[in-house]
């Protein structure tokens, strides 16, 4: 019998015994369960039909189908502080005693002090001086099995779980539901790249390739045996932020995303890129507006931002005449976390 | 009937049919059939054997699958000159339309003068120059437009062919074969990312994604009318030669390749890095050692090497050294190009 029989006679087989599409084989429970319906699953649904139904105008094919997802804020808790951050200040003790000189200097005497009240009020200048010595010097597999470590053990003061479980479950299923309509799931974070690499795998299904973020330098170099390692420099190579962020999806994916996910003015441009392409483009922004199960905060709602990004009230004013879509915490998703 | 039970119905029925492995359904032809039988290919085929089969201690999951390749000398022809050089020494009179005073300036003097001699006895800082007006200042758009538009148009004189063409068969096999156990290929080249990115897929079926490359900063903006685009600027990000190879996997990538491909000293600390890792890694060479079929080049055989790489003895010497294997493309290619 040639081959190309045979594989028709499967086919043919398979249709006998009711594999086809349509049937109760293929049923299954709605993707996005944790969303309520609304105009937010609504987009969602509409424009993944749109992209990957054969038949429709605005038809994508698989391998043009990117879609970047922020992080802090959008994909997991970034209130009241960054977990990098906390990460970052938690290693500072470390550092310190490797460089004594540092106790005495601020901000580190402020870090060290474990005084939280004078910590919150530390500049951006300081904060990057805490990034500056806690990420870099050590080599890319002394910074992996330090942030690995961390992450086992640590815990958020309010939910009492390892932060990487305080992800959005709704979220969690968008990622899913893309993937498996064909779609390349990327994180674009301002987050430190390496930092989120650690993990994205395991918390998110995302590969380490398909994590761009704010990236440093890495320096090639041997140990004393010869053997050659890369050790991480305090040299920026891209702030991904605000403009940072389109410029750092053209520089790691070289495509234009057709969907975009964001929570605060750094995601701005990102989003605004993404629907400045032909066709159908999604652009969603999560508005964190439930006090009771998460957080309610950011000028949009009247009340105070965090201290990076910040879902502006000129956000949402632009978000409403692009004709982006913001997602209500409180009214588009009926669950917030696995674990509740 | 219960779904699972159907799916183990039809593989049954496959089964019958005798669509199992081992039969006629899965035989093919050798997937690497422009390659002789030799050393070459015996590593090629041991060492995804070594990597693919689950009962082998040395096997690698799917999603570590690396695979990296040089492309200047290793994927397609390099001699005389980098095919992104003359694109960008055929852009020289466009640019000083537009830029009348750079007509009386070295080097672009010499490169309107048309005297390939003096053209070939251009310095590296010369060709920088060339380069930094030919490749930036325009939209990434228009630069795709262009480029793509001077592939379609030039032809290599000897062969009287697109550029595009002249890759080797036996390499694009390779590709081919490697991504059909699994393996991501990616291109690490030091030619620039934005310029390779534009053929990459049709030409090697690897897509903009999978490309690392030289890349230079752009700035984001907006036209008259707000719609937002890219520039390219005269900064540079990374630059992917030598060290910069291994700082570039680890940017773009952030995993550490099993398996390496190059040609020349440019390539020597991807290698050394790729077989640094745990594991089988295979390292390979490609050599000119084909003044009929190609070219012969290089201090490794007695002869001048190219103006950047070089294949130098003391690369040879390493390669024997660190047990990488040398690729003869005199004795280890059946054919050189699919063309012929």
């Amino acid at each position: 019998m040639k081959a190309h029989i045979r594989v028709l006679l499967v086919f043919l087989l398979a249709a006998a015994v009711g594999l086809g599409p349509g049937t109760e084989a293929f049923a299954q429970t709605d993707p996005l369960a944790s969303w309520n319906d609304g105009p937010a699953k609504q987009a969602i649904v509409e424009f993944v039909r749109a992209t990957t139904d054969r038949s429709s105008p605005q038809f994508v094919p698989p391998a043009e189908r990117i879609a970047t997802f922020d992080q802090d804020g959008t994909l997991w808790v970034e209130h009241p502080m960054y977990t990098q951050v906390l990460y970052c200040l938690d290693r500072v003790p470390a550092v310190v005693k490797q460089r004594p000189e540092l106790a005495k200097v601020e901000p580190f005497k402020t870090v060290l002090s474990g005084n939280r009240e004078a910590m919150a009020k530390l500049s951006m200048d300081d904060l990057f001086k805490i990034l500056a010595v806690t990420l870099t010097g050590m080599s890319v597999d002394e910074f992996k099995a330090e942030a690995r470590s961390w992450l086992d053990t640590a815990r958020d003061p309010r939910w009492k779980r390892p932060y990487t479980e305080l992800t959005y479950l709704p979220m969690i299923e968008l990622l899913k539901y893309l993937r498996a309509n064909g779609y390349m799931t990327y994180i674009v974070t301002g987050g430190g790249q390496d930092f989120v690499r650690v993990y994205s795998e395991a918390v998110y299904g995302i590969p380490p390739e398909q994590v761009v973020g704010t990236a440093g330098g890495t320096r090639y170099g041997y140990d004393k045996s010869g053997r050659p390692f890369l050790t991480k420099e305090p040299k920026l190579l891209l702030n991904d932020n605000n403009a940072g962020k389109p410029e750092g999806i053209h520089l790691m994916i070289g495509r234009r995303p057709y969907a975009a996910f964001g929570n605060s003015t750094g995601d701005r441009q990102m989003l605004e890129y993404t629907k400045a392409g032909d066709g159908a483009r999604l652009a969603m922004l999560v508005l964190h507006d439930d006090a009771t199960r998460e957080y309610a905060y950011g000028p949009a709602l009247g009340l105070p931002g965090t201290k990076v990004g910040t879902f502006t009230q000129a956000l949402y004013d632009e978000a409403m005449k692009q004709r982006w879509t913001v997602i209500s915490m409180k009214n588009d998703w009926r669950r917030v976390f696995a674990f509740e």
